[in-house]
């Protein structure tokens, strides 16, 4: 049913200009993660499938655009857009998806079209968001949690709230699953992008800090150092690390039990999203959650 | 009227981001054509301000891209956002008020929202159709018109349609009157590049041709130029013009009648705009093209 998903956004685009299907063929089709949630909670229909190739070109344009803003060059594991046709490709075709997905959108009743395009624009304020946290050392949880939320959160919370809609199903329940489900995703990332070797990453490990982005481990690490080991921290923000200074984030992150309690709360968050989900059944759903929290970090 | 259409711009903006909102408030506000539109066509009231303000939210949006994918420095005779905050922010910046603009939408009929949606959708491909033409030497009048109708004319033309919409009018003939205005509006821009000066554009002369934009003068000039002249010109393409070139592209573009054929089309559009509304006896909307094409050019 995946495969319907991907034909319908590729038909999409292939009715408004040949260039810009040339452009979008060469994106990495990724986990379709929103797809998928959206057929489990809606069923295979013509209208999920519709729902979910919309929420997925919406995705598509936004990773397009992240990946100019953050300067990205790869892309699952493959050169971005942005990389190989330059900025301003990608900022045009990433208007023509998000776009599209907004004129499709307008087939769909006033609460999900709304659902949907709500989420689109507290996504757009959480890239800003995430920017503006990156300039200097955020160690306000409440901006962090407010900003993955935006950022990652927002539009899976759309897609399990809109395809509740769309079946009639508990969209309150749904929309909570969603919303766990992508936060407890991102701290996770957050996480691996410290535990995890960069071959594993298939991207550099220990990016985000010398991105300028104290996610969550690292602001209850700072929580947990006394001044002397703070201030060894914080001459490391947003330097290019060597081997040593590597090892010693690594270390005390696990020490100070930073990763642990991280990985608590992304665990707490996925136990949340199944017990919102829990009349429903729906192994498929659970399934998504448990692969996600319960493996090793 | 168009000050309640500043103030819910600018609500919109503020109930999401208070950083987004001090970005915003260094945009000009421009003539805000499409709105004075809008509330022409469907009158005054709570609706057609909030439409008004959607569509100039997406306008300005627009402008944010074309700028960053331009390089221009400049918008309506100031600094630029991508110019004093850098590429990144206006892309952001310009998200935000798209996607504001369609979360709002979504309040009106589907017949609404799918016309102005799928505009903007048209819109993006323009942008990415007029960076395409601009690669190499167009002399195809189809695809300049094509361009000209995406990138600069559909967006009028769903914000007149969308306002006859709004008011129960004859939503074809407004769309009809919008369309024209939009491409009579767009040539005639393409026509001053060619005979104004610089300081009277508030922007480099003939700076279409040097962007390797060859717009309806130029395509009506190669036309009509022998071989010899037509190769000269050819050389001068994407070229930074000195003096002399620049005066004798203007002296052929007067001899060989293709300003004062670009200028007759513009007109003959103005006019049948004018005759699409004739019935609504509506002045203003009718000043808004008289002003447009029975001027010097």
């Amino acid at each position: 049913m995946l495969v319907r998903v991907e034909t319908l956004m590729r038909e999409s685009v292939a009715e408004l200009d040949i260039y810009a299907l040339s452009l979008f063929d060469k994106l990495p089709a990724g986990k379709r993660l929103r797809a998928k949630l959206i057929l489990k909670i809606a069923g295979e229909d013509e209208e999920s499938v519709k729902l979910a190739s919309i929420i997925e070109l919406i995705h598509a344009a936004s990773l397009l655009h992240d990946d100019v803003i953050d300067d990205s060059d790869t892309r699952r594991g493959i050169a971005s857009i942005n990389a190989i046709f330059g900025n301003k490709t990608a900022i045009m075709l990433g208007d023509i998806l998000y776009s599209k997905g907004f004129s499709e959108l307008t087939s769909f009743s006033q609460e999900i079209s709304k659902t949907v395009a709500d989420a689109v624009t507290m996504l757009s304020v959480g890239e800003l968001m995430d920017v503006e946290l990156s300039k200097s050392l955020n160690m306000n949880q409440e901006l962090y949690f407010d900003m993955i939320y935006k950022k990652t959160a927002v539009l899976i919370e759309a897609a399990a709230k809109s395809a509740a809609l769309l079946a009639a199903k508990d969209a309150d329940a749904f929309a909570l699953y969603g919303k766990n489900l992508g936060l407890a995703f991102q701290i996770i990332d957050d996480v691996l992008d410290i535990t995890m070797d960069s071959e594993t990453l298939g991207k550099p490990a220990l990016h985000d800090f010398e991105e300028g982005k104290t996610t969550l481990p690292y602001i209850y690490l700072f929580e947990s150092l006394d001044e002397v080991q703070s201030n060894k921290l914080k001459t490391l923000y947003k330097k290019r690390l060597n081997k040593e200074e590597s090892a010693w984030i690594k270390s005390i992150m696990t020490e100070s039990g930073a990763i642990a309690k991280s990985v608590k709360l992304a665990q707490k968050l996925g136990y949340e999203a199944l017990g919102a989900i829990k009349v429903d059944k729906n192994e498929a759903l659970e399934a998504v959650i448990k692969n996600m929290i319960e493996r090793e970090f």
